[in-house]
């Protein structure tokens, strides 16, 4: 290996000192001169008409400055299937629709006048299960619709799948579910809403896709009759993301919508209530697959159909059964492959991006079945994996181009860090081990026209560097990785890389942060821009030195000749040699990376990704019989990264990842009644606490991609990936019961303990 | 004329709306949280020992947060003589000088704090007149410098002026003085210091010298013990700089130091009175003079010799003598030039650059004695202007190189407009006509290693452009001219162009804002930019609609074939169609423009500027004879501009400029009493007011310079220059009497009508 400076090393996050310090700026602690409070007041309903709204009285308390309704702003429509609305008129279809908003000088004012508002609803029958949606004569939410059934086109065909399962040796089907889960994000959401003197906004916000919010907010400015607008996007420091911020919200607009009203800043901040009810979580899936192998064990089929409650509206974090396909078409090699998803309106809460998007949900139910299937097939279910697994050079049925590929490697690590071998099958002590396996992107992903990412870098009189990139850092430490690859790259510090993300006036275009593709696509763009830089430094050190650019290398600062290494210049003299001269110059440079891969074509064929993902995820339990209680022993997280260019933050990925992989699959539930949640805080919500937490053991695989920078994959969302199948398939091992829907709570391993006749339990009973 | 779409149009300042709607943030208005507020202790004499400081009951007052003086702090030296400090010890060398300085959470407690700092001075003997400080045994100012003249270089021979002289048909010698004058901002001095986690430092700042100003901090933070520091100047709202922000200032250590100490943010803010006396004004001069002709008027020698008071302490801003020489050397067409200039320490205030930079002094001197030479000469003073007048083509004595060069169509502009010929010489109705000319460089001035001003341009998916520069507008109006040429190259609307201009983490290097270079040089920046955009959106377009690049035009934000005007494009069409393909590309291009002018030699000869601005102010007086009180009654100011990018914001440099020289050769006047100022406010400062405004005719000449972007110079400070001698020469043809120190008072010209014997006066009176 290259005797990397920078990368490969653990350095810490360059905004850490900044957070435990305090110092950090939230969008909590945010003001502007003159800034007034946003306040939403929310349906009373799940789904009723409104018959009309009173604001009169909410309009005298001194104090406020504007009352927003349907009725007295613009229609603005947004979302994937534009079904949204900033603020819903007619009707509501969900208790989380935004009714009505005010702006007043302090938040209790506020929330005063939202309390002054008087709505009167014509209470409507709701659906609040997709099946029951697709019913003849069920309620209608959108009643322009013609039933509730998206016409959303997921579906993917390779090979024959049907003839496939006749020949197959063994088949297995089953009945999968998962539920709403929600981010949990320690800082709420919120934004602030400026129009300056054109009406141009400027919003301060925490989301993670600037550069498609400034598209969004445009097309709402327009709609607010602001011809030809500009919108700039100012990120404050961003207290956790996972997906939630990969959409624009009501929210928003309706800060949008009082800012232009008043002429003032507006700024809307949740409560943790409004954060848990409000702020769209993971989509829930009824998931009924089946899978086959030959007698040798090898996978011949998978048969994949998919109901997903759709919730009351469709945003584009909604559009997870498009990377749920990815798991179904190619995790394990298996030429045969079906698959099919029915988005369903309902009165229930609507659903978003949440890190793995749909990808934890798809895993569950394939790895969770694939341990059913060696089973039958007579297999150890880890021999059956490195059977099927993924191979460098393979061209996936939806035609992904597999290059590197480490998914063994991550198998045998798991295997032997667990003692698999000695472990798996005893049943004794009521100990069990389990492990699961995933495919991700791990190179860009380009589900949008562009999946490109730009950096513009100036270098000062000092060797010091301002790199301005498209990619934003919402805690996974871009920041810190672009600064690593850079320095690395220029021969520089750490400290001389300052890197700005935060302002879309300032950076470059990126898509935004999702896919896990900021590393590769962002790293990559700023090498690009590096290189540019690198290129003119050595052919000005190349003069001055007498020697070529190709002798020359730069290291801690210092261009010297490799052949005469005493030889050299210090990068900053260099720089003011450059600048202080007739028609000086100084060092800029700018790169826009946009990877070679493929938008799926109308079949969901193409080369999504450059590189791909692998990981295997190990877990030893051990189940109290008496009350269903699951203890995690053991836990080993096998990656396929390409290169670990800090492995510091990406053991952080991990290990933050694979917690909330835990949390999904034994404790965390957003419990809906009739459409209502009934656990909007963390006395009823259960995330894992510090208490909870595991310890998670990492375990780094290289493979050294070569489109990645220094050889590197995306790794941001794998973690969290394959925990529920391998914790699911750890508990069959230790008691014998298979649960089959999140979450795995004591009651279910109980039940399943106490109702089993047969080692396999039939699928989940009905919610 | 090229039928331009924006260049030559009156288009409102970018930020007017903003400005007059209050939505500007000055540094007054800025606030950053757990802000404390700065004060200073200013000395109580102008030259004294200190003998203790107790700072004891300040720090024990509530509230208080630090209390610095140069016992407790390191030493920070600056200027160009680093003869300044940040904070004094050992001895006070004049009422300005900073003691002591506290930092408090609120700006009473910090006053209060002030109050309560003892110090114990020891008194010394002070020095106040130049001449004085110039004898055997006078006070020193500094004691390890020998005497109190400063060891600067400004000499300046070309010819031979002795001989010339003595060849003269006709020659004069006159004493003229100028005293203090300061700038008289709006918005007074302040700055919020910031030092981040890394101990880099933030300055909120109003500096015209942003780059220049992040290497003086960072040596200072080097001083304070923190390595390889970076400094960051973030730019609010300037509120008036007219060159007064040219230096780094000791309030501005001051308050690094008091946020070093204390971890906080600190703001100083100026009072009115601090302004006053605590911020460096223009520079007072003792000029002799001699200049002669030939018999036929033309000129023959110029010899000058100045003493400058210098105040206690050197700062760049005193480098005024290098300016002067600029007009002592190049005004007119003379071969014989000498020059030398004394610069004196005194403990009176020190002074630094004001708009023009040294210019109006020289000027009044010498074009106030070319009418008188004129006289003697028996000429006609505009027509003894005209035959000596510059013209393009021409090599000055200190190897300017004249380009282009309006002056003899300027002075004819005044001429005519002020009825030259008719009014002239008639000395009726106590009633008369003067001019004076000008020339001061319009194409950059490489005064610094470089003269040099960088852009980068990004452009998004809707055709709107960010654009950075390292500009820096301080009212000018340099990011409204800016955008105009860029959207004028690029066929795009003014309201495209984003001109981001308030940060150097941001802004490509700059040298800053003075030698009216801005127009010239961030433009030519900026077109550099703007021309490698232009360059990839017609090679996109030319593949688009299938013709040749040369064959495209860009006008309305639509490229369209000149041949085929059918044949077009809309730019954001063209941009998303090449953003939204595979391997897309974004438009992104930098740019460094070094102007090709040379820094002086040691001759002090060099082509400084690319090209030189000319023009010529006529002014009408009226003097009232019973009180010596002068009217205008008419002002005509004549500029080559090379071009006008913007007729009105050119204007209201002249205008402005007009208007501060009006009030330099009449009615302003910093009043020192053994070093104290004893006019620190705007009732005994005499500034023009609104009631007080004259009416100035801006006349344009363009002379379209081929280096000058779209052809203009630069003009930001020539408005300034001639109107000092211009009312001298004007009061001197109404009532016979020359003045020959500003300023020109009622008092001075009645005692001079008075005590008139001949109709020249002799030199003024020592005051």
């Amino acid at each position: 290996m290259e005797p990397f400076v920078h990368v490969g090393k653990r350095i810490p996050k360059a905004d850490a000192v900044n957070k435990v310090t305090g110092r950090a700026q939230y969008i909590q602690d945010l003001s502007l001169p003159g800034m007034l409070y946003g306040k939403i007041l929310f349906s009373k309903y799940a789904h009723a008409r409104i018959v009309y709204i009173d604001t009169s009285r909410a309009e005298k308390l001194l104090g406020v400055r504007a009352v927003v309704t349907a009725q007295n702003t613009p229609e603005i429509r947004f979302g994937f299937y534009k079904d949204n609305l900033a603020l819903k008129g007619g009707k509501v279809r969900s208790y989380r629709d935004e009714v009505a908003a005010v702006a007043a000088v302090d938040p209790d004012v506020a929330a005063e006048a939202v309390r002054l508002i008087r709505v009167e609803y014509e209470p409507l029958p709701g659906v609040f299960d997709p099946f029951e949606a697709m019913e003849e004569g069920a309620p209608l939410v959108h009643e322009e619709h013609k039933g509730n059934v998206l016409k959303l086109p997921w579906r993917f065909v390779a090979g024959d799948p049907d003839s496939a399962r006749e020949q197959s040796a063994h088949v297995v089907e089953d009945r999968y579910e998962v539920t709403w889960v929600t981010h949990c994000c320690m800082g709420t959401s919120g934004c602030v809403a400026v129009l300056d003197v054109r009406n141009n906004l400027i919003l301060y916000s925490t989301t993670q896709i600037p550069h498609l919010a400034v598209r969004d907010f445009n097309n709402a400015l327009v709609k607010m009759g602001i011809n030809n607008p500009k919108t700039r996007i100012i990120k404050t420091t961003i207290g956790g993301a996972f997906g939630s911020k990969l959409d624009t919200h009501p929210f928003e607009y309706i800060a949008v919508l009082l800012a232009h009203r008043t002429h003032k800043p507006v700024k809307i901040v949740f409560d943790r209530t409004e954060e848990f009810f409000a702020t769209p979580g993971r989509q829930p899936a009824v998931i009924d697959i089946a899978q086959g192998c030959d007698t040798e064990g090898r996978l011949t089929f998978r048969d994949v159909r998919m109901v997903l409650d759709n919730g009351a509206y469709t945003s584009w974090g909604a559009t997870t059964p498009s990377v749920m396909m990815m798991p179904v078409s190619s995790l394990y090699k298996v030429a045969n492959v079906r698959y099919s998803a029915k988005c369903v309106y309902t009165n229930n809460i609507y659903c978003q991006a949440m890190r793995g998007y749909g990808n934890p949900q798809a895993t569950f139910a394939i790895e969770s079945q694939i341990d059913h299937l060696a089973e039958v097939a007579g297999m150890d279910a880890y021999e059956f994996r490195v059977l099927n697994a993924n191979e460098p050079g393979e061209t996936t049925p939806q035609e992904f181009k597999i290059t590197t590929c480490g998914l063994c490697d991550c198998l045998d690590a798991v295997a032997r860090n667990l003692n698999w071998s000695t472990k798996r099958g005893k049943g004794d002590m009521r100990r069990g081990v389990g492990m699961a396996s995933l495919i991700h992107v791990g190179g860009g992903a380009r589900v949008y026209k562009s999946d490109g990412c730009g950096t513009i870098i100036k270098m000062d009189d000092y060797g010091k560097i301002d790199l301005f990139t498209g990619a934003t850092d919402i805690g996974q430490g871009s920041e810190t990785v672009i600064a690593q690859v850079v320095a690395e790259e220029l021969g520089l510090f750490i400290e001389d890389i300052n890197v700005i993300d935060y302002d879309t006036d300032v950076c470059p275009w990126d898509v935004g942060v999702h896919a896990s593709r900021t590393t590769f696509v962002a790293c990559n763009s700023a090498l690009g821009a590096a290189r540019k830089i690198k290129a003119q430094i050595l052919e000005m050190a190349s003069r001055i030195l007498a020697t070529d650019p190709s002798d020359l290398v730069i290291s801690r600062r210092v261009v010297s000749s490799k052949s005469h290494p005493d030889q050299a210049i210090k990068i900053d003299k260099l720089l003011r040699d450059a600048h202080y001269s007739l028609s000086g110059r100084m060092l800029m440079a700018e790169y826009f990376y946009d990877p070679q891969n493929e938008n799926l074509n109308k079949e969901f064929k193409g080369n999504l990704s450059m590189t791909y993902s692998y990981g295997a995820h190990g877990i030893e339990v051990e189940v109290d019989t008496a009350t269903g209680k699951v203890r995690i022993l053991d836990y080993v997280a096998a990656h396929d990264v390409g290169r670990a260019i800090n492995p510091m933050l990406l053991e952080g990925q991990v290990q933050g990842g694979a917690l909330m992989g835990v949390g999904y699959a034994l404790t965390e539930r957003l419990i809906l009644d009739k459409g209502e949640v009934m656990n909007p805080n963390f006395r009823d919500y259960k995330i894992l606490t510090a208490a909870d937490a595991v310890r998670v053991k990492p375990i780094i695989v290289e493979t050294q991609d070569s489109d990645g920078p220094f050889g590197a994959k995306g790794i941001g969302e794998p973690g969290c990936v394959p925990s529920a199948p391998a914790l699911a398939n750890a508990i069959y091992d230790a008691v014998g019961v298979r649960i089959r829907d999140l979450p795995i709570t004591p009651e279910k391993v109980l039940r399943a303990l106490k109702g089993r006749t047969q080692k396999d339990t039939p699928g989940p009973e009905p919610t």
